[in-house]
């Protein structure tokens, strides 16, 4: 039915692009590369031949800096090698028919025995913004016969490179073992921040689902987990010095909360792999769930001369809003290790404040009379000075630049709606750091694969001097969760957000089907990994998955 | 940011059915019925008070005719029982301590301790097209006081009744035991044909995950498992008499393919469930992967005098074509104990036939130059002939009846594009059945949800006179696999196949709000019987889903 589904969509939604129209014929729409890693390395060269990995044999060596996040790492990517391997077992034949056939086959070089691992300075222990990921890694290169080296200055680079090497490796045409083509590469990011940001609010999700999100970043070299970890329909995040705040506001306190212990885990599970954990606390709005704890906290909506009942943004003319604030954020400065904090402050609703006569009031004595954006920028520079206060930099989304609010020049601004490149001009222009998620909301849906309008959206295409992009920080695919709980979080993320992954990573890529097809392998990967990542370019299948 | 995602969905889909704008405010904002049915039963009178069902105690009773198709159901409905209240369990307070509560609420009435099961006519032993499924249900009604009674005459109105009791139970406050609304309930669906389409060509799906879908259809009250088995891309079907089809034709002999005994297994699973399954082999398009196993069968394209090796549909001016078919659809029909054969016909590429002289020839001799569809007239034709000669009844996709083919009057005609009204008035007209998929095609995807418009979707809803929508048979909700695959197929399918499933039982419901709130408890049911069923209604939570 795919030419009519396709046709019935150019009406439906004037874009039919993951399901545009093949003619038909038998087999997959595309072909699955064969060992080519996502997202795509700088610098990739490939020599003649291969060499064989044998799983049980195998080994990582570390012979310069060690530590933890090294250790925990090789931990991980044994488990990976010998997935590869075992996913793929069909009919098994013997190692000696297997050598017998390699010997026979002059593209067999070696058994690569190992990878050494050369990291060349001392251990960081957190990621950060600017970390250094860069690395390099040799396997069978004419200067390095037979072996395998990963080198890089930094332990985030070794991550990186680890990650590259299991992505290198293909299954034997039989499935008794691994190979990897000799090559080299140079690789490195292209932006600093690649962020996934996950709504924990409109649904919850528990730590198993959030740990395999974190799995899933490493698998594509992100390295930011944006948590918007409240909002208006729910608090899960639980506070030591306002844990009214969750026992109210939890959707249930027993069941649908982020407990400290909780948060750092994760925290612990993110730093393992290279990923920093930036939490989000939106207000003034986006906060009707933080009212339920906190009576008094957010500005009560009058209709004529009587409350209504209903309650609007965090009540900014009240100093015991700001003294909560101050003591919240100091908890949540000293809870989180990441330097950053986004404040929010997107979709703030005028209305209340509008219909309340304190509020009125209280402008007409600032001579602010109507300028709510000016109220709002009282609030907001409050609760960037009290977050620079507790050393912290500041994430805010767009709004609050677009309003006129005077901000720090550190304080990044979050674009996430409106025309992305005059916005990223603009902002950019008064010397902001950016942030970009525009176009990468996992929550617009489009039938049929709807992955390379992702992958389309470029961060450095917008009118600016060079100063300017330098400014541009990276972004950040967002899956805000009305319509999203763990029945569904893993196909929906993904393979999408590895679409904003390769676009902050590797450099502008042009030819599509070479990317089809390194996706379509990279989708197979992830599932075979236990990441449930769904179909990126129609019909086809997962060789050694069997669903 | 759901406000805005919304408004710049109306700019890009035109469409925000689900994700409509609710004012923010704490907590979900569909709050879940409390035990009631879906689909709506088309009569339900709640009597005052509740029993109390204890799990451990609880019994079917069966009093009357009895068989395996009951014995089966009850061992499923003690699991499901058992699950209500298993999955409620939080902070357990004593049987004692219970028992006393309830003693002192006026509305506790007695413990249930049976539901007696009255099969009035002996069980027959497949289900079938318009096989009665009504049944009566009564819950401590006044004539019943302390007991509960499910009759039919038929043991599909059993099934469906142990359906609708297991949902009617409810899970007391302290999440220690279920009780259930003193009530009588007489239903019965509006239509016979309440399907489900699953495409297992474009995409394979494991053995459990299509089990997965017939216990999911069951929760529904779906009788019809539409197995669109085989298709252009792969072919998964292993025929005894063609073993070199699926050899060939599927995406892995190995791996990816339904055996015989798979299949006989599907069959017997949906049985038991009351549940039809309806073969497609869909031709003479939509079969490049049968050309592979079967060299001869496709028409060979030409450009200019020469085959440029691609080929079109089956090649209709072959004998060989024609015995191939009569050979391969009695075995289909010998397999299937299902009394219809769904045998396609849509989408038919006439490019390949005008290419090729042998058949302009062919055509010119039965003076039918240039006019196509005969030519497609002459092969379905035969086809359908052959089926009714092996006493089988067709569907056909409505192209065939849109290009003017001569059908027998029970040939149906299947709806699955255009403008629905129009045609189901033009096909039950001439007096054939028709069954209508056009408004349920589960692959057009829209932001937020969508169920809605799947709801909104009436078969009756179009110009005719009564005995033309008698002939309405119901409708299939589609899942084409171009995108799916058991990574995400459930939560695509559920809750949004439920609102087709709705519509194709229940009487046309108006009121959306408490549609909205059934639907909300209907998916936390499905989750908590193990199926994946993805958010219905926006932000909220399962009570005793942890997730």
């Amino acid at each position: 039915m795919l030419v009519v589904v396709c046709t019935s969509l150019l009406l439906l939604l004037a874009v039919c692009s993951g399901a545009r129209y093949r003619a038909p014929s038998p087999g997959p729409w595309v072909i699955p590369t064969v060992g080519e890693p996502w997202p795509k390395p700088q610098q990739l060269v490939n020599y003649e031949g291969y060499v064989v990995v044998r799983p049980t044999v195998f080994t990582f060596e570390v012979t310069r800096e060690d530590c933890d996040l090294i250790q925990e790492a090789m931990k991980r990517y044994y488990r990976v090698v010998l997935q590869t391997l075992d996913r793929g077992i069909q009919k098994r034949t013997s190692r000696r028919a297997a050598d017998k056939r390699w010997r026979k086959d002059s593209r067999f070089k070696a058994y690569l025995d190992s990878l050494e691992i050369q990291l060349m300075a001392p251990c960081e222990v957190l990621p950060y913004l600017h970390m250094d990921e860069h690395y390099e890694l040799r396997i069978n290169s004419p200067d390095l016969p037979g072996a395998a080296l990963l080198t890089s200055q930094s332990v985030w680079g070794i991550l990186r490179g680890m990650e590259t090497f299991t992505q290198l490796l293909w299954l034997d045409e039989t499935g008794t073992a691994l190979k990897v083509n000799s090559s080299a590469i140079m690789d490195f990011p292209r932006y600093p921040h690649r962020g996934l940001l996950l709504d924990t609010s409109r649904h919850f999700f528990p730590l198993p689902a959030i740990l395999q999100m974190l799995d899933a970043m490493e698998a594509n070299k992100m390295n930011v987990f944006h948590w918007h970890i409240v909002d208006d329909n729910s608090f899960p995040y639980e506070s030591a010095a306002f844990p009214q705040l969750s026992k109210k506001g939890a959707y249930n306190p027993r069941t649908h909360v982020y407990t400290r212990i909780q948060i750092r885990l994760v925290i612990e599970y993110a730093r393992l792999r290279g990923i920093r954990v930036l939490p989000e606390f939106d207000s003034p709005g986006h906060t009707q769930s933080w009212g339920l704890g906190l009576p008094g906290l957010l500005t009560p909506c009058y209709s004529g001369s009587k409350p209504d009942g209903t309650y609007g943004p965090v009540d900014p003319i009240q100093e015991t809003s700001y003294k909560f604030l101050q003591k919240f954020l100091a908890e949540a400065v000293e809870l989180f290790p990441e330097k950053y904090i986004h404040l929010g402050g997107d979709e703030v609703d005028f209305d209340c404040w509008a219909s309340n006569s304190d509020i009125l009031r209280f402008m007409e004595s600032h001579n602010i009379t109507g300028d709510f954006s000016k109220l709002e920028e009282i609030y907001i520079q409050r609760l960037v000075n009290t977050a620079s206060n507790l050393s912290a930099s500041s994430l805010v989304w767009q709004e609050v630049f677009d309003n006129g609010v005077i901000l720090p020049q550190d304080t990044v601004v979050h674009i996430w709606k409106g025309d992305m490149q005059k916005e990223l001009a603009k902002v950019t222009a008064e010397g902001h750091p950016a942030l970009v998620s525009q176009c990468w909301y996992l929550d617009h849906l489009e039938s049929g694969g709807d992955w390379h309008k992702f992958y389309r959206c470029d961060p450095d295409n917008f009118n600016g001097t060079e100063a300017q992009k330098r400014l541009v920080m990276g972004g950040e695919a967002c899956m805000w969760s009305e319509f999203v709980d763990a029945s569904n979080l893993s196909p929906r993320v993904w393979p999408r957000a590895a679409a904003a992954a390769e676009r902050l990573w590797s450099t502008v890529e042009v030819d599509f089907d070479e990317v089809d097809r390194r996706m379509e392998e990279h989708v197979c990967r992830l599932n075979r990994r236990g990441i449930r990542a769904q179909p990126a370019n129609g019909p086809g299948y997962c060789p050694y998955i069997f669903y």
